[in-house]
């Protein structure tokens, strides 16, 4: 069986790993398989991991901290749906513990090194999750995303990371890292992928999630036309990584097809420090409340010192920075009628495995510039890869848009990913069907099987 | 001027009123009013009173706290679309000092009695507003609303009191209670009455409020059916008022015209006692915060015993308490997909001002027990009267709705109020018109002028 194949070739000290699954889980999965239509499955045989934050039935949830590990009753809900659409998982990925972290080096089971370079760092929290997309054991793999934990490792390994509205994918069974605007997040080699793999996992039930309204529109507001898209004034990124070179090309071709406006990131940067400054954080420790009484010393220590910040924020603060960011929310509302889609850089840099170990709080924070603020505006973004820097690191841009415009996004990366010549991940041959991008994801063919032998 | 003489008859010493307007500022709204096309305007020369938590241009804001006090430089939003309308403000109404009572005695402007039995409370905490109307003096005013101080006033004073969905009603220019769940309530002698001025009062802006977004439903679910009707399953009233006959009394006649089921209120009662025992009084904290640091005396003590609760919390505390609403916000839409309308007695009883005097804080909580939860769970509701109890105080019920049902419940009412034989108000002898609550509010001819003769 070709499962077994692939999952024999598994190596278990891979750090993008946490868990290979064990033969009689695999096994359990192909019977119940075996029962069904499989022509009737989308996802009939693919393989693919999630991040060891989302819950397995009967596999460990670490959240990459052994000591608060904890075998999971019930599947997340999102496995749920992806393994009755016929999808088979093989392992649960390395991620920043606690999905505290931007780096992928924050965690007992190692670091995970880019797929490009392994001096570099793969970005994180999503990092096991993505590499295993990059180097092609598997074609999709899901993740979380926070404050660009599903956007920063798909940049760093030149593949797609999407993330969906806050609110639109069910969250039941996945360990929350700020409860109130985690999304899980997809992981593919190409866009069309992952927005087969969005449609699955997306429908709300009543009885499971929170009762948060999210649109589902097709398209953006100007009907059939080419979206408005915005950039920011005045980028700032890595020069000597050829980061800034790489933005100002993928712009260049973009201003060649759309309409495109300079937008002043004041506003966005604002939110962005409200994360990062801001009583949040306190959903962080919420998590791990009861580890940090018992047993702080089993916390990894960049992670604990940023979680215990939590300790001094007051009700009061928490309610005025609620409002600052219902605020700067209402303010970015202008921004939001002037353009449809945001582009930026995926990240503006990528430090090595090393600078990061000498500072690790500030490198992680530089990460975060164009992801922080998405998720508490209630925005969607897909991350996609650009192009290939001097410095020979992928680097990627993320298409950003108001809630509920994610299957809108997903088009309009499709149209941008037609002009891409880039192998996909890391230099894997399959490339995209010429016509694939010009059908609405949902209704085209999956790539899956393609990506699968790429 | 009828209007001049309507404010000379005004007791500068009633202590439902903190501010009469001064004739120059009559004078000038007069001045503005000559300048309009006088049919045009739907509400033409109707004088209105306002809680003195409402900034309007030119006049002090007290907020029932003289040291607090400030001259508000812009018109509440509000108060601009009423004068915009044709109406002419004629006073500022006393309160529970910074909106925190619902007994309309902590106040240094006086306690606002009963307007049927001076020994009893007015209710608050819009106990000005609610007294002005319950008498005559004006057909409408504003009041505000975070744990029920739109509706219990209207409740024990016999008129109509209609709180709308948070977030339809545009904020600027309000004092805040609980910014998060504040609304600006409307009282008037009328259930049509309430819905023309709401009508006005309710567009939003995208520049001045927050954005929320607010369905407008025209009827309930079932398109041109009665509503499903729910009431408590086991309502503790007070029976030696007469409060258990007078509901029992109501719920009677309410069954032999709509299908009635009986509500569990386990999952209400808990969202109440969040608000009550919950971080959320740190919102009051941070309006009140200059003053309490600068000259704490000046707060009336029971207030200040109140509010200060706030530096107990923490914001961990807060994003648990947050996450307990979220959570049993979703566990009551099951309870919104059996019926359409909740209605409850608007007070379960109605103290005397000496009981009140005697353990301040337990008897307001008692008060609240049917008003809390409405709009930390995002509902709309409007009070009405019932009947006059045998203790000969009015005796009121409310209609509560999901979210956006502001304009059905406001039918509902006045479907409701077409069979109630009470006089209005403090026994004034308007009657409504027979087919006035046959027709849509919106499109129903004010009743204001009766009203205000009556």
């Amino acid at each position: 069986d070709l499962i077994f194949k692939l999952i024999s070739g598994l190596d278990p000290h891979d750090p993008a790993l946490i868990l290979v699954c064990p033969d009689w889980f695999v096994e359990a999965q192909l019977q119940q398989l075996e029962k069904s239509d499989h022509h009737a499955l989308p996802l009939y045989g693919v393989p693919f991991v999630v991040k060891d934050n989302i819950d397995v039935a009967g596999l460990a949830t670490t959240a990459a901290c052994p000591e608060f590990a904890y075998i999971a009753k019930e599947n997340a809900q999102v496995v749920d749906r992806l393994m009755q659409a016929g999808a088979i998982l093989i392992g649960k990925t390395n991620l920043d513990q606690f999905a505290t972290g931007l780096v992928g080096t924050r965690s007992p089971f190692g670091a995970v090194p880019n797929t490009f370079d392994a001096r570099y760092i793969s970005g994180g929290s999503s990092s096991g999750s993505a590499s295993m997309v990059a180097r092609g054991i598997v074609p999709f793999s899901l993740g979380t995303d926070t404050a660009g934990s599903g956007r920063i490792p798909a940049g760093l390994n030149n593949i797609v990371g999407l993330k969906a509205t806050p609110g639109k994918v069910p969250m039941k069974g996945v360990l929350p890292a700020c409860k109130t605007i985690d999304v899980v997040s997809i992981f593919s080699l190409t866009v069309a992928d992952a927005g087969t793999v969005l449609s699955i996992i997306e429908e709300l039930d009543d009885t499971n999630t929170p009762p948060r309204f999210v649109h589902q529109n097709a398209w953006f507001r100007n009907g059939e036309g080419l979206p408005k898209l915005g950039i920011p004034a005045n980028p700032l990124l890595n020069q000597e990584l050829g980061y800034q070179k790489a933005f100002e090309h993928s712009m260049t071709e973009i201003k060649q097809q759309f309409s495109v406006t300079p937008i002043n990131m004041t506003l966005f940067d604002q939110v962005a420090q409200l994360l990062y400054e801001g009583p949040w954080v306190a959903e962080r420790f919420i998590t791990i409340e009861k580890l940090y009484q018992s047993n702080p010393d089993a916390i990894d220590p960049t992670v604990k010192k940023v979680i215990e910040k939590a300790l001094q924020f007051d009700a009061i603060t928490t309610f005025k920075k609620q409002y600052e960011l219902e605020d700067l929310k209402r303010q970015t509302q202008a921004i939001w009628r002037e353009i449809d889609v945001l582009v930026v850089p995926t990240t503006p840099t990528c430090p090595t495995l090393e600078a990061v170990a000498k500072d690790p709080i500030l490198r992680n924070s530089e990460l975060g510039a164009y992801t922080n603020f998405v998720n508490l505006l209630g925005l969607c973004a897909i991350a996609i890869p650009a192009s290939m820097s001097d410095s020979g690191l992928p680097f990627g841009i993320t298409l950003i848009a108001p809630h509920g415009y994610d299957h809108a996004l997903v088009k309009l990366a499709s149209f941008l990913e037609k002009d891409n010549t880039l192998l996909l991940g890391k230099n894997l041959r399959s490339k995209l069907p010429q016509d694939q991008a010009l059908n609405h994801p949902l209704a085209a063919r999956p790539t899956m099987e393609i990506a699968v032998v790429g």
